[in-house]
């Protein structure tokens, strides 16, 4: 997983029908982290909002492990860092 | 996720009997986005035309969430954007 | 998945025996697409010669999509682009 | 794989429910190693501790080969090196 | 896939028990590769030795194509060069 800021969400109303109903985020890696400096559209099962840092999950375990299976889905928010942990 | 445009397609004659009838768009990764700079060919099973901002999915995401379970596809546009959203 | 030109191919004998039969091509990913500058070996299901320029489906796909589910194989030539298009 | 050091650990109490139980462990990729430059948190199913090297396994290997299978994880810690090795 | 050269290998006592009786081989990617200038480590279904030059298969091919779909492995040597062949 990475470590991701939530820096802001997009909305599309032409998209899959299994895509209906989630929210798209666009989390932003900690700059020590892996792919830092290059944005990524996660769903939300979590419900976290701008400014908090984030869990994210990619490829299939996105799918799979958000019960989503079926749904064309790369990258997902599993959870919300508890407040106050230094990242780097 | 990433957001990109698309900025052309390409055309296969000779390919897998299993992409028949698919088109390929090539979407160009926006500048904050993973993968930025780097073009990539996704199937389109939205219907997004050239200079449409759209959400890819790839990985096993493109296949499993695309209904196109035994196709050799790791990409697929699953969303247009709606207009007039700030990327960045 | 990727656009690419076939510039070589390599040969091993000493293979797992679910890649016997199999022909590895070098494809070298245009100067626009992803993975640009990095080369990949990647089976051939359609025949594509030298200098031509080939659709690459990566991971997964590679081999479910190709009906070789139970071989390591991660890349796979799944089309060959019709002459004259211009990429970029 | 790839071989890192855990170098910290984060915590995060609104997760998914999949997740519970589990420990997330900052992992920095040897400087010699893929993605270095890069951490990226990994569950850990061998009980690493901070500074030892380690091997750690990225995609569905770390889902399906930690029998966490509908977890949303995409990265495990899966051994702990040896001492006295020298990577480079 | 790609092409490397093993470089040296790993031990690792305290592991997963589905990693039990694998080496693991230090794979350093030729320089036109993908992810060239990045090792990884792979197990060795083929019996590779130091020097030589070997097909890297990575992802879920290497799990499924190995026949250690439950293993939390994602590169494998599937095979090794044939001598005196040149890359790049």
């Amino acid at each position: 997983m990475i470590i991701g800021t939530v820096v802001g969400s997009v909305f599309s109303t032409r998209k899959s029908e299994k895509l209906i109903g989630n929210k798209f985020m666009i989390v932003r890696p900690e700059a020590s982290m892996k792919a830092s400096g290059n944005d990524l559209v996660a769903i939300d099962i979590i419900g976290a909002g701008i400014g908090e840092k984030v869990l994210v999950a990619q490829g299939s375990a996105a799918r799979v492990g958000c019960d989503m299976e079926n749904a064309p889905v790369d990258a997902a928010i599993v959870g919300i860092l508890d407040e106050g942990q230094e990242i780097d």
